[in-house]
């Protein structure tokens, strides 16, 4: 079985730009230059060809994250489509690291286009909340990444996934049994120098984390779940993720055959850029670098307007004469997420790129799409009740799936 | 909080003997010098003071393994009697790592004694079956990994254990919740470099290696077994184990405080020896160096006689002249732990020093003892149920253990 293309070490490299789990940041060139990356990873870029086939087998409109190219690039999606044309059915795992109480717009884009995969293919899905995963890499205690964990669980429900397809689980909580087991083989398969090359560990590391990504890899695998699939333990997964999570799951594809299992697929997105520009993530330690699910309309107005990087001109004058620079306009970028209106888009890049329209426009109607998604978003959470959590996570068969 | 004494690697030092969880063998004194492994660990001698000191405790005389210094070391025994004597209760926690069908009278040592420990202070006991390290450690899958804990299961409870005060559990099958969650606190104290200084693991060992030293830590705490104690999460543990697993609950003893537990007390015992001589452990490679539960009596009467290391002279008539010395002789080694009457004991090792005995006298002796105690064992190990080890393994809280 030949190794998944450049396992080399993706940390302290030559190269200016640094992508890996935890910390994705752009080089000398300002911004994250996503041709390297799929080069450097050794992914496949998602192109048209792709987009169009996976319309005509769900026979609905591509997601605009689709459309748009924010999801960009996968491994082995092609294949996975073929098995699903053939009938074969799969199952979706993404996660989430729960570091955080509030959310920003950027957690919410896997979360939404996860949503959109298992209503167009009418798969399972499983949610993994890595709790261990914070209480090792931040300072934070067991109860803590629980409780974190349980409050992520709502934002996540309230983006609408299916109960009956969907199984949210916490490490802290389910971790054990079957999942345990499948953690070993893996972990039998991963020499201690392999994730040094591939996270970048040193020796003042703790034992924790040199193990860890033995349980990100675990849910690729569908006998972790022993009460989900009414026993199907041949099922493939699609993985939708940020690009900074492919170092986990080429691990994990190097060692899927060697358990006796398929290679999960992927489908990877770039990063939700920085309100300052598109230089890496967002920060978490940096509350006026994002936009929270939490802010008020007032909140999102002074931060758009405060905050946003314009690559309009700095005077009403000069923007009608030269127009906006798009290419480094975050307004810009954040509509290209989340306004769906293709035409409407099209109108304002075309208006502002030429001067017609100026910054503070565009801003505003930024302001308005997002004070709206985020109101709605949080009524939706607030709908959200202990039950329907408990309910999410309770260890139980997803009932006719496969039927 | 001042670090365990000896924290250095014992492997590949410049001293000869070399004792870790893998690997047991005597320099070139041909014999393993205990002196120098109390220097080197930094355990205790365990004295006739402390001896005294039980023998009061429990209103009942010493087990023949403490009276005759099979088991010769501690840590922090002494405190564990002060806290008994003030009417502190402590639980018991050994273990076994799987990996063979039938089990030697070495593998029987410590659980014949941690049944006397149970009897005498009345406490209750957690026995690990740690098949997950011989499935990580040995070329055995998962499955039969968890078979040989199963059968392993039975021998031990054939030793007579109260099912009442006695949770036996497979990692496979137990591992997750508390006892995961207490995993991840002691893997965040402890780093890669104390692992390899600890355990000597190299960069080609793979990551379940480097993180299991957490999982045999994990049952020295209470708190690893909600179901078990009525809640009560600050009881103390004694550890009662073969000298060589004294690096696990070392660091175990260092992580100990970092986490909210007391460090637990350990009592530790010889190696016992292989019949060829005192130059290690048995080698389970080698069907000829133990005597096995399985052994007929036919098969034990051969071992001792064809391999079992003499001190005696080499003729009978040298022997009535020259006698024998005991120091390297195993029948007399073997006598002196299972040859409960210390008055036939002294007899036969004061007329075989002076050669009043023949070493073929003393291994028939030898002989006889080992098969009674055999076949008992066989007798035992056959009225174990299924049910019975259903019982002993299901997760329940010991009733009325604390009244």
């Amino acid at each position: 079985m030949a190794e998944e293309k450049r396992e080399g070490r993706e940390v302290n490299e030559e190269e200016d730009q640094v992508v890996n789990p935890w910390e994705v940041s752009a080089g000398d060139g300002g911004k994250i230059d996503y041709d390297k990356l799929i080069d450097k990873f050794g992914c496949q870029r998602l192109d048209d060809v792709i987009i169009r086939r996976v319309e005509h087998l769900t026979t609905r409109p591509a997601h605009v994250f689709l459309r748009r190219g924010v999801f960009f690039a996968h491994r082995d999606f092609n294949d996975l489509l073929d098995s699903y044309e053939r009938g074969e059915k799969f199952y979706l795992y993404t996660g989430r690291g729960p570091s955080s109480e509030a959310l920003h717009l950027g957690h919410l884009v896997p979360f939404m286009f996860t949503k959109y995969l298992q209503e167009a293919f009418k798969v399972p899905l499983v949610i993994q909340l890595t709790d261990d995963e914070k209480c090792m890499w931040k300072n934070l205690s067991v109860e803590e990444s629980m409780r974190l964990a349980r409050e992520n669980a709502k934002d996540i429900i309230a983006c609408g996934f299916d109960v009956t397809k969907t199984f949210i689980f916490s490490d802290f909580d389910y971790v054990g049994g079957a999942f345990y087991r499948n953690m070993v083989k893996i972990q039998k398969c991963v020499t201690y120098n392999k994730v040094v090359g591939i996270f970048g560990f040193t020796g003042e590391d703790h034992i924790g984390k040199v193990s860890f990504p033995s349980i990100q890899a675990a849910p690729s695998f569908p006998s972790s779940f022993p009460h989900l699939f009414s026993g199907k333990t041949d099922l493939r997964c699609l993985i939708p993720c940020a690009i900074d999570q492919d170092p986990y799951f080429r691990m994990t594809r190097d060692v899927a055959p060697r358990i006796g299992h398929h290679k999960p697929a992927l489908i990877e997105s770039l990063f939700f850029p920085a309100l300052q520009g598109e230089t890496g993530k967002m920060s978490a330690s940096d509350p006026n670098s994002a936009i929270y699910v939490t802010d008020s309309a007032k909140d999102i107005k002074n931060k758009i307007n405060k905050y946003a990087f314009s690559g309009g001109q700095d005077s009403a004058e000069k923007q009608r004469l030269y127009g906006a620079n798009l290419e480094v306009d975050i307004p810009i970028k954040y509509l290209n997420f989340f306004l769906e209106d293709d035409a409407e888009l099209d109108h304002i890049k075309a208006a502002y790129a030429k001067g017609d329209m100026l910054s503070g426009q565009v801003k505003k109607r930024l302001a308005e799409i997002l004070t709206g998604m985020v109101e709605r978003h949080r009524r939706e959470r607030a709908a959200v009740t202990e039950e329907m959590v408990d309910a999410f996570m309770a260890v139980r068969p997803l009932p006719s799936m496969f039927d």
